[in-house]
């Protein structure tokens, strides 16, 4: 018996242009759009020590915005490329592109700490723009920082100066179409501003998806999944966004770059993937080729608890060497589960806990399975592929109400956040992957890196955890911290616990224990510990890349590969 | 009923170092170890125009090698670093390394034409001893070319000077050894100069496979894969050669760059993909660490034909976007088909034909499938999933017999050739990829253009084509091709036809139609076809590179980035 549920509409969200309420969570009518349930806040209270208090954000107008530093002459050079009317350099326009969603970001965006502002920002209507764009910032010197959703968590939107005079932000909101479909070759070329439910929707129409569903979808481009080596929820099935990439169109200083003419290649290093993941510091990604499948006719979602991490995540090694992955697969810690327990008003969690301490569950690990495919008959297959293997690690099975309800809630966590920000509550995640045989050392490094960096006498962190990429050859691991915020020193309560977990992801005794990031990419925060992954070469080899492409330095300044 | 065949020693072959005799495909006692049977030379003769004749190799002794030029302090210093037994500069080491195994080399290597002969042959034992010798090189200005299996058919281990005063070949033979085994993580980290058949029986003791089949497998190395973006023929089951590379060291002139911390990674972008595929002109790859599998234990290869080149990729094609190919997929066109009867003594080949012909089959094109898995049962159910797509298109099913026979006469391939070229013929191959939408335009521009440069008079080419590496976006073509050899001119012969087939490829109305190179590379035959491919900007970014890495440019000089 298979509860397949038939696919009618995957992509309700509307998507579009980002603006700075937006970005800070309140709806049309100015209200939250999450509203953290009482039970829960009782739950925080206890957990991390945190007292009743209410930190909502500063209202825009007293926001700290300089005077616009764009020359004269450069903006009517770009003012002639798009039109006056794309070149803004209101207060609005360049507020609401001040910076991503990282912690951090957030607090300035509130009111706490100084905004990095961009002088202006930029909107052309195609690549032919973009690219003239990019000459013209190469001419005048100007900083030119690409803006898909405005989604990072890395800094990797920021609007530094890096030394430069001014910086603009390049908005690419306008390149929001869907070029051409090849269904033969099932490809596609889209424009890098189409947000991901955008990109959805027009390939739905010709019965085609992409099948990238990372946590940011709801307002993250194709531009960015690229510039960033994003990885979606449904990694096991779909890929990494890389693997999806065929081809890609570059605006650079030097002119425009085109590559792929195959799906593979013996021709040299592969230079798309040199492309992808250089997060606008060697040009501005204007159209990605990507890989297309067929739309899923049908899926299945569902739950299992497996006991103890050691077993659960042994499990989820087992299902990726045996290549019986299901498409989305992700594995709760015990603090994870235990928090989404408690956080989940509406599930009949004390039913849930009563049952599986009967079936002698002592530290329940959620995992979260979800299948994909053309027919019913074909999601029930792989799922019994999926379930020979998993069988070996005595699953307790939940049901499709604790699959379902993680698909439907997937997309909330930044709106969850908002609201935690107004309760006073320090709230960040941070990810990173390595090598199975390594997994629990850097799980175990992190978590303690975390907690002890947050631990005061009166606070207490919550750090989860999960797996929600695997591979054969190892996993990813995504944290969640949470914690009374730090009212007197906010920032440098969250450095000190970044670098910590960054020192203990980098520095291991053999060298690093694993990625600086899995897939939120480096930007500015994780630009420092680049050298310690890659070596003093390939930081020298990614800026003689960079000289070549972008000789005078003006895009992205201080990402990548920091200042 | 599953035919499945219990696999015991997949991997007869010794493997190990290669003298000059055994390049030239003459066994120990002097015979030749593949002999033209008659019926394939009557047709050979029928087919091509070829009359009987006979073009042996020359001796060796009356190749033409000239005086060692590495001068005196650069061998000394060599000598310090791998001890002078390690330093060779007679005449037979030397010639051993002067080139690949492409027909053109051959050639010389056979007396006709000029060998570029190395000045002197270094074998490093270990990385260490690899970095030292780098840096030597660097030091005194010698052009040092890595030298693998020496298998490239593309020039790219060719002992060309390129303006420096003296080239010494850097043979990895005494890398060996598999430095270790992770098996949780499924792992391993194997010395580059291992030759793919001790490779797989060191990984057999510990009941793992990497599972990297080129028809190169019996000479070629670890090393060299990396290099040259290989591609075995189970691509579709194991995937490309880059897909197993998770990790990899290198010397450098500037110093040893240790890559690979995790499965995937978000740190900017993939630079081990900048250096598979770097073809030794940025460093040279000393060791590798490679994803592996549990060996297989059962599996099964069985012969379809289909009727028509349409048909056959269509089906093709549909299994690829189904996912569902076996892991081994190889579909002949008509005319390969037609061949492989031909040449078949061993077949009953009349017998098939006819059988053929009773089942309405006009146009045969010969798909071989063969299946691997950890059971008789998995690779039943996978064989099943295979089938049940591929019946759409109506396949007649040979059986388990002729896919046996691929299966073991699949490395036969370069023993032919020495024999065919011993009897005056012409014989090459090359090969490209592109999306579906274009693989017919492709196999028709290729195959025109080859034709047309061949055809004389007398002489009539047999240009034949397979599929053997088929991707959900788009497929491998492998063109062979026999025509008599013009006495006259031998090189220009060829050189015209290579020629003709890469403009084709290269040069289609909106850009390339293929790529260059699917996994040949592309040493120094396709390196002026590059830029077409990535650019002008592209090849800008590979110079940056090298000169970042190679500041001296010593690197396998005229490779890749050509003089």
């Amino acid at each position: 018996m298979c509860h397949t549920i038939l696919v009618t509409e995957p992509w309700d969200h509307t998507g579009g242009r980002l603006d700075h309420d937006d970005r800070r969570g309140w709806t049309a009518d100015g209200g939250r759009d999450y509203i953290l349930p009482a039970r829960s806040a009782r739950w925080l209270f206890s957990a991390t020590g945190l007292t009743r208090t209410s930190t909502p954000p500063v209202p825009e107008s007293a926001l700290v915005v300089g005077e616009s530093a764009l020359p004269d002459m450069a903006r009517k050079a770009l003012e002639s490329i798009v039109g006056p009317e794309h070149v803004h350099i209101d207060r609005s326009a360049r507020l609401g592109r001040a910076g991503g969603l990282s912690y951090t970001d957030l607090l300035r965006q509130r009111g706490t700490g100084e905004l990095a502002v961009p002088d202006a920002v930029v909107a052309p209507a195609d690549p032919e723009q973009v690219q003239r764009v990019v000459e013209v910032s190469a001419e005048y010197g100007i900083g030119l920082v690409p803006f898909g959703g405005g989604t990072s968590v890395v800094g990797g939107v920021a609007a530094l100066r890096a030394g430069l005079e001014s910086v603009v932000v390049l908005d690419l909101y306008r390149l929001d179409q869907l070029v051409s479909v090849d269904p033969v070759s099932r490809l596609a070329v889209l424009q890098a501003g189409m947000v991901a439910p955008a990109a959805e929707r027009a390939l739905a129409a010709h019965g085609l998806t992409l099948g990238h569903v990372p946590q940011s979808f709801e307002r993250a481009t194709i531009g960015g999944f690229a510039a960033t080596r994003s990885a979606g929820q449904a990694s096991a099935g779909y890929g990494r966004f890389e693997d999806m990439v065929q081809g890609v169109r570059v605006a650079t200083p030097r002119g425009e770059w085109h590559l792929g003419v195959a799906p593979a290649s013996a021709a040299g290093p592969d230079l798309r993937q040199l492309v992808v993941g250089s997060e606008g510091a060697f040009g501005v990604i204007t159209e990605v080729t990507v890989r297309v499948r067929a739309r899923p006719a049908a899926r299945r979602f569902e739950g299992f608890v497996l006991d103890g991490w050691a077993r659960g995540a042994a499990a989820v090694r087992a299902l990726a060497q045996s290549r019986v992955l299901a498409d989305v697969t992700r594995l709760s810690d015990p603090r994870e589960t235990d928090v989404a327990f408690a956080m989940s008003a509406g599930w009949r969690t004390g039913a849930v806990r009563a049952y599986l301490r009967a079936r002698g569950v002592l530290e329940p690990c959620l995992l979260v399975l979800g299948w994909e495919g053309g027919s019913s008959a074909e999601v029930a297959a792989r799922r019994r592929a999926t379930l020979r293997v998993l069988r070996r690690s005595r699953p307790v099975a939940l049901g499709t109400a604790a699959g379902e309800r993680w698909l439907h809630g997937r997309f909330a966590g930044p709106r969850q956040r908002d609201t935690l920000l107004d309760a006073g509550v320090c709230v960040e995640t941070l990810e990173t992957a390595t090598y199975w045989s390594r997994l629990d050392a850097l799980r175990s490094a992190v978590s303690a890196a975390l907690v002890d960096s947050l631990t005061t006498p009166t606070h207490r962190p919550v750090v989860a955890c999960h797996i929600s990429h695997a591979y054969e050859t190892g996993a990813s691991l995504y944290f969640t911290v949470i914690v009374p915020r730090d009212a007197a020193d906010p920032f440098g309560q969250w450095q000190r616990a970044k670098d910590a977990a960054c020192a203990a992801i980098s520095a291991g005794p053999d060298g690093p224990l694993g990625t600086i990031s899995h897939h939120h990419a480096v930007g500015v925060d994780h630009a420092g510990y680049l050298r310690a992954e890659v070596g003093g070469l390939g930081v020298g080899v990614l800026a003689a890349v960079k000289r070549e492409l972008d000789p005078p330095g003006v895009l992205n300044p201080g990402k990548l590969l920091g200042r």
